[in-house]
């Protein structure tokens, strides 16, 4: 018996390869009969088990099943961005002759939604030390700003973040990373996800972070003309606090909120060092058992719901 | 609209709360008719989006498709052992009195299959460094040796691995760490993650690794009387050869592999430094983006097939 199959074949399937096993019918599974394959594949047209694991449907209700759940973790992208992603051009980035790459964490490609449920896309500059930890774009500091930010215009899930690097960068984004940020392949890679983003989600705006990623994004072609919204970095020394209240109008009239009722356009005011210009990131844009005091600004001991609010995704259920 | 449902949902339903959705009949999914959901409910008595995201046909067929895939990542664990890891006690050994446990990473749960396919259940001492950044049990230089006295007994990935102690532990596992290991609320979550796991899965053969967990198991009460395998932990300075080639053969002839054509029953020999007693951690047992020098021993220039085989899940596949 190559694989331990008990649990799920019927005994006479068990001895077979996985390759055969797939091919067989529904009924091959333990407690399926063949009237109940008859009735998959007269309402869905399955044959196969393998028809039946990746029957669109079914994708959608578990995964309807899964925001009803309030997840605890990211499990990692599904199968198609899995394969998205596996086309970043790591070698690229390992060898780029600048050596203005830190190359030995590898990159880091998203944080956020692939089910086809986002309306804003964000365009971040490069991962640094939080990241190469949690594998998951804008969780340290910076993300944490931009979480507050997005709870502000009512959006606590309907996002995707990527960068304008995958890879780490040495030094800041000078105009040697201005051209960088131009080459082909960097580029290719940056665009198609942006693309493909668009395609399969109901995008309703494009939020740049820092005067890099606005230029990088200048010579994009925007296919669908889809709004942009050109933000300081969250890590800007000066003036974020004029720009993003400028912006913040701005962005709740243009994006549809999870939740209307937590939309918040008080303009921001005071210390940008306070928690309160901060927010944790969710646990259900983690991945699985990442230490918690992990993509908020402390350990366990010195957080606090007074310090800190925890978005979870129940807080748009009712 | 709460949610941005509009890839997922019939359009009259997108309003609702995702409470409500996941109570509706299948039919509201975009693309299921009432004739379909009806032969749904006939087959398998389903009558909601949420039953049929959970249903267990389904889920079997899903996870016999990932097996084909060979996956290139450990998504995390399946909702029930989310909910069995989430008892683990980490309060507990936080504030634990002796101060042994490293406290700031948490603690880490398992590496392996959480599908009901495991037929080796193996029982170490505790996590480490390179097990903090995984976030998975035995992936460092002990979990390379581990990995590779597996294969050479045929098996590939029908293996679960627990620890001792789930937190990483300050020291040698004296005496002091012996009478830890029994205390009942550290006990009483190692051996219900055993008995849940004995319930669910096929296993042949329980393998413990070093002297402290030997000693932690002699108090189990092994419910089905499962065949135990006490060898000495893979980073054992003295006697391990000796030790591993006397129970080669005694796991070979107990367990059923997963291929029974690469089992190697030569027995070890040479400087345990060399990269032929490790093998690769398989990618399929870490997180998604892991860099992936991790679980190997070194970086990506210094690896190559002459130094340490890769495990892939196809091959077990034909």
């Amino acid at each position: 018996m190559p694989l331990a199959l008990e649990n799920l074949l019927d005994v006479k399937h068990r001895e077979k390869s996985i390759v055969e096993i797939l091919e067989l019918s529904p009924e091959a599974l333990k407690g399926v009969s063949n009237s109940d394959a008859q009735k998959l594949k007269e309402a869905f047209g399955i044959t196969t088990i393998r028809q039946l694991g990746e029957n669109k449907f079914f994708m959608a209700a578990a995964a309807l099943a899964r925001a009803g759940m309030n997840p605890d973790y990211d499990p990692g992208p599904p199968p198609f961005w899995l394969n998205k992603f596996a086309q970043l051009p790591d070698s690229y980035y390992v060898n780029h002759p600048s050596g203005r790459f830190r190359v030995h964490f590898g990159g880091v490609p998203y944080r956020g939604r692939l089910d086809d449920t986002a309306r804003v896309i964000v365009v971040g500059q490069d991962p640094s030390t939080d990241e190469a930890i949690a594998r998951r774009a804008f969780v340290g500091n910076a993300g944490q700003r931009l979480q507050k930010l997005l709870y502000k215009t009512g959006i606590v899930r309907s996002y995707i973040i990527i960068n304008t690097f995958a890879y780490s960068i040495i030094g800041q984004a000078n105009n040697e990373m201005r051209i960088i940020a131009q080459e082909p392949i960097i580029k290719n890679f940056r665009e198609d996800l942006l693309n493909t983003l668009i395609e399969r989600n109901p995008i309703e705006a494009i939020i740049t972070l820092g005067v890099g990623a606005k230029e990088a994004m200048s010579t994009w072609n925007n296919p669908e003309n889809k709004q942009m919204f050109h933000l300081f970095h969250p890590s800007a020394q000066t003036g974020l606090e004029d720009n993003w209240n400028t912006h913040l109008p701005l962005l709740i009239a243009n994006i549809t909120p999870d939740n209307p009722a937590i939309i918040d356009a008080t303009p921001y005011s005071g210390e940008w060092s306070e928690n309160t210009h901060r927010m944790n990131i969710p646990r259900f844009d983690l991945p699985y058992n990442l230490p918690d005091w992990h993509g908020t600004e402390g350990t366990n001991s010195n957080r606090g719901p007074d310090k800190i609010k925890e978005i979870t995704w129940t807080s748009i259920l009712s």
